[in-house]
């Protein structure tokens, strides 16, 4: 500990300017125009795992964005431990509302704020660095391989082929990400559930071009009102989703599970104080924890339609389109739920418009189980660098990929996440603590040892 | 007759080439960044008028944008004739649709294309020229004044206190005013009843910040679910909306007169292949012209909130828009609506959201009586150029600041519209037939003449 502590100590600021490289590059996957910092970021990640010390490294082609593999081998018969992890980050609008520049990393109250600080270049870096450390210090125990990707934001379209194609060079015994949050850094915890996704593009189209709303109001059917009420058609007043058969598939979660969850350190004013609300609102029956833990969603990410400038504008518009997701639990099929949702809107619009329902990507829920060699590796690390065993929880996030690499790849993966739920990942602001970056660092190489011990038992 | 054809026709090219110069000014009242292309408007206007024989012309200041006024007074006793007009026009966004460049006219099919060809420049320049061929041919038996403002597609927010301080001023016997359409070309029409308006704009705060859409999502009211289930909940499956109050004031119009609408040539078919629709949607138990006519109605104009942009973002956004009008009819106060919509969408909004309904504008609706003077000598000036008697309709549209004549300056309208319903105004691709245009310029001046013939009887 004291070893690793003072390698950290000491390295502090090259940590952070070579992390802050990686960050200035805008690999927003989800925008066409960023293609080619998508390959500068994937360049980097090889420059950043040959210099920490792979044997080698290289950027791959998929069908997208590229990926960058690298790897250290050093003994065929130690266990291998893979790092997941991604290159790309989500889009930065409302630019307006980021006091700073997201591209530009700047460290202010003990933490780093820009695009990426947490999801995921932040928390990616901490194992760049703590293989570096292992590898100077000759404690590397495992084989290490790095899977980095540009395509986690979207979904990672692509990577599910590149996983078919490369499975010999994959072989692994766990697969370690940290792409999570923690309840609090005081409270450690490790994620041991994923929810699954499902997201969908509708477009409404009323006439075929904006009309008057003055000459025509009242005797065309306005899109935007069309679609209004095909979104509230989807959930009742108690949160409860109206899509036929959703919750058909869904695993009721047993009430000693329930009862055990309840006593995670949560504080219902404090979150409803952090965002300034009056109120919350979910599904009737289920905490706010369990709402996000062990429920799915229903969710419109984005709407629009007709006419959304300065003053007013009297038009009746052609169209009305909206970005709509779901959150999905254990059981759900993530393909089910896409074709469902597509059936029920089609089914419950009217005769006088036209709906395009795009399903746009999604993917599988994910479950670890606490007795995997993995997971207490995991468990004794954070508890010596925090002092305290971390609470198993389950995320409200997805990252459907993980259940991909259990289905094609067989191997499991462990969610040590350092985020915390402050950190506004997917929004204006994002944050990454320096104290969560330097622990993460420290905490890292605990798991190597404490897995390569497991792994002989 | 015959001399007006032939001006028109030796003049031709020349007024069009004075419209497009009129045109090309993008005088958007909507957006601050045009504040100086009202002022050059303004001033275009001055020099039309003063070119066309006015006495005199003059830019004059409002607390908004300015008003052109000219006058030309032939005899103290003789009837005066005020038109009324407006200089500004309405966005272009989408910009995208347009097949031309909106503020640079082209001629093509026997049409103007460009925002503002029919939407009031090619409407309102019809009046400039009409007056110049009076003038010049010497043949002007009432006086002129000419009431140009730069607010009308903004609901005319300053003109009512301007008519308050030039009452003197702004004496005339009757209002003109092109700014509606007729039937067809082929079936001449006077609108005869205009709608009142009122427009919102609607904010929908759920958390502070934009959140992520896993992390929080079941847990954390979406203000894009919220608005759209507060949309839903305006208007039935029967199309009558569901403000407590709000068809109190509106006067049932009589069978009879129901009966004299219904033979207004109309084909639904046509109505809807025209806009590609498959079916119509409009308050149960009345027409598609009953509908737009006699009715009031409910349009969402515009709706945003969250990621609107490429591919997927994994959202919960922390606010939802929407820009709201209704459309009223007569003896619906537009402020009483106003008031009861803000009333009705901040009762209906649930305790986890914050509701900010704001009223932008509105005005009230109008209706001109048949047995008018001017009506007659409207009438008659169709009859004498389109061959037939013109059918007096109730048009949907709102043209609020007329209402308001008649309160504040105690003069009546006469709407003599050369616009057709294919012209698209408001939308992109507006486009003012050459036919109308031209045919305006012959029917205005003989408008004058039955005018000063009926106010001597």
């Amino acid at each position: 500990m004291n070893e690793i502590n003072n390698y950290v100590k000491a390295n502090e600021d090259r940590f952070l300017d070579e992390l802050f490289e990686l960050i200035r590059i805008p690999s927003i996957s989800s925008l066409p125009e960023h293609k080619e910092d998508m390959y500068r970021a994937a360049e980097k990640w090889k420059e950043i795992l040959l210099a920490a010390g792979a044997d080698k490294a290289e950027v791959m082609e998929t069908n997208g964005n590229p990926v960058t593999y690298g790897e250290k081998i050093i003994d065929p018969d130690a266990p291998t431990v893979m790092v997941y992890a991604h290159m790309d980050v989500m889009p930065v609008d409302p630019l307006e509302k980021w006091k700073t520049d997201p591209f530009e990393p700047v460290v202010k109250d003990g933490k780093i704020w820009a695009r990426g600080a947490d999801d995921d270049k932040g928390q990616s870096f901490m194992h760049a660095k703590a293989f570096e450390y292992l590898v100077k210090s000759g404690k590397l125990e495992c084989n290490v391989k790095f899977l980095i990707e540009g395509e986690e934001e979207i979904g990672s379209p692509n990577l599910p082929d590149f996983c078919e194609k490369h499975k010999e060079m994959l072989k692994a015994d766990i697969i370690l990400v940290s792409d999570t949050s923690m309840i609090a850094p005081d409270v450690p915890s490790i994620t041991t559930g994923l929810r699954g996704l499902a997201y969908w593009q509708v477009e409404v189209t009323g006439p075929n071009i904006d009309l008057h709303s003055g000459l025509f109001g009242g005797a065309v059917a306005n899109p935007i009102n069309v679609l209004s009420k095909m979104i509230a058609q989807t959930m009742d007043d108690d949160g409860r989703i109206l899509i036929p058969g959703f919750y058909d598939d869904v695993v009721e979660v047993s009430a000693e599970e329930r009862a055990k969850m309840a006593k995670a350190p949560f504080s219902l004013d404090d979150y409803k104080k952090s965002l300034d609300l009056k109120e919350v609102f979910g599904e009737k029956g289920y905490s706010t924890n369990e709402r996000t833990g062990i429920r799915p969603t229903f969710d419109v990410c984005g709407i629009w339609g007709g006419y959304t400038g300065e003053g007013a504008k009297t038009v009746l518009p052609s169209k009305a389109y909206a970005k709509i997701s779901t959150r999905l639990v254990p059981n759900q099929d993530h393909n089910k739920i896409a074709k469902m949702f597509v059936e029920y809107f089609e089914s419950i619009a009217p005769e006088y418009v036209i709906i395009k329902a795009e399903y746009l990507h999604g993917g599988p829920s994910y479950v670890c189980p606490i007795d995997l060699p993995a997971y207490k590796a995991a468990e004794k690390a954070f508890k010596d660098v925090y002092g305290k065993d971390p609470v198993p929880v389950r995320s409200g996030g997805s990252i459907p990929i993980i259940a991909t690499f259990e289905e094609v790849l067989g191997i499991k993966s462990v969610l040590m996440g350092f985020g915390l739920g402050s950190d506004a990942i997917h929004s204006p602001n994002e944050n990454f603590p320096l104290e969560q970056f330097y622990n993460g660092i420290r905490t890292i190489p605990l798991f190597y040892k404490y897995f390569a011990e497991e792994m002989k038992k």
